[in-house]
């Protein structure tokens, strides 16, 4: 069987069951999750969050870009979001790495800023940083964290200057 | 009790059954997802997929930005990724308004591309049409769908020339 035909197989028995047509656009914990892409991250299992509570971002190394200040910009002037977690995760493949290295192991990416970090919790901070320093998120309590996708532990990252 | 303690709380509720730790960071699948922050979206569920089968990328608008296109790199070339789904859903915040409308609605935003798109299939289109035309992505098959919040239903989107 393709990937498709599973897919929509998968997808026909989660559709038979569904109960979630009632939930709302905004997310009704007024909470946004900014983490990474990795696939042993499971966003709402790990926090105790059910569909419809939280907006969730997510991009390679739970970086926050450009991207992702526009989109919690959208979660909280067009959905509400009050509060966001910017959780960062152990093992990550962008951390410990330079640009120059992994250009060196991808052919064809030179220029391309993979944005790496030294520092998992230091990249957090940042994170965090940027979220605090952006007026349009002014009002935002933006806090960090690390899950650790060894033990499904979550542990706070001091951000406080 | 605050946000921080639940959240804290039900972590040490889940990390006391987490099974997960033997799950490798390369997607087990072989596959990305790009999608939308909605909250009444659920990836795995909707898609029949487990934690660690997939790498999982969501912004406002499931819009394939420069920063998804960093992320898929990430995923094809360090994670081995092969396949990627690009599922955009309907009653988006973002569907069928111009940045001109959302400027006027967030003071301070003057300059901001919210990214906004007029037709829904449209904006799903391009998405997958921006990963095949990257060198770097070349290898990798990309399908479009929307998801439906309504019903929970998942349908593909058209996206041959």
């Amino acid at each position: 069987m393709s990937l498709r035909d599973e897919v929509l197989r998968a997808n026909a028995a989660f559709a038979a069951e569904f109960g979630g047509g009632e939930l709302a656009r905004p997310p009704a914990r007024g909470l946004a999750v900014v983490t990474c892409i990795d696939g042993r991250i499971d966003p709402l299992a790990v926090l105790g969050l059910a569909p419809g509570d939280a907006n969730v971002l997510r991009n390679a190394g739970a970086r926050v870009t450009d991207d992702v200040l526009r989109s919690l910009v959208v979660s909280r002037h067009l959905l509400g979001m009050r509060e966001t977690l910017v959780v960062g995760h152990t093992d990550c493949g962008l951390e410990g790495r330079t640009n120059e290295e992994l250009r060196a192991g991808v052919p064809g990416s030179d220029g391309l800023d993979f944005l790496p970090f030294a520092d998992l919790e230091e990249s957090v901070r940042e994170g965090v940083r940027r979220i605090r320093a952006l007026p349009l998120l002014a009002d935002v309590e933006a806090t960090g964290w690390v899950y650790e996708v060894e033990t499904g532990r979550l542990r706070e990252v001091e951000t406080q200057p």
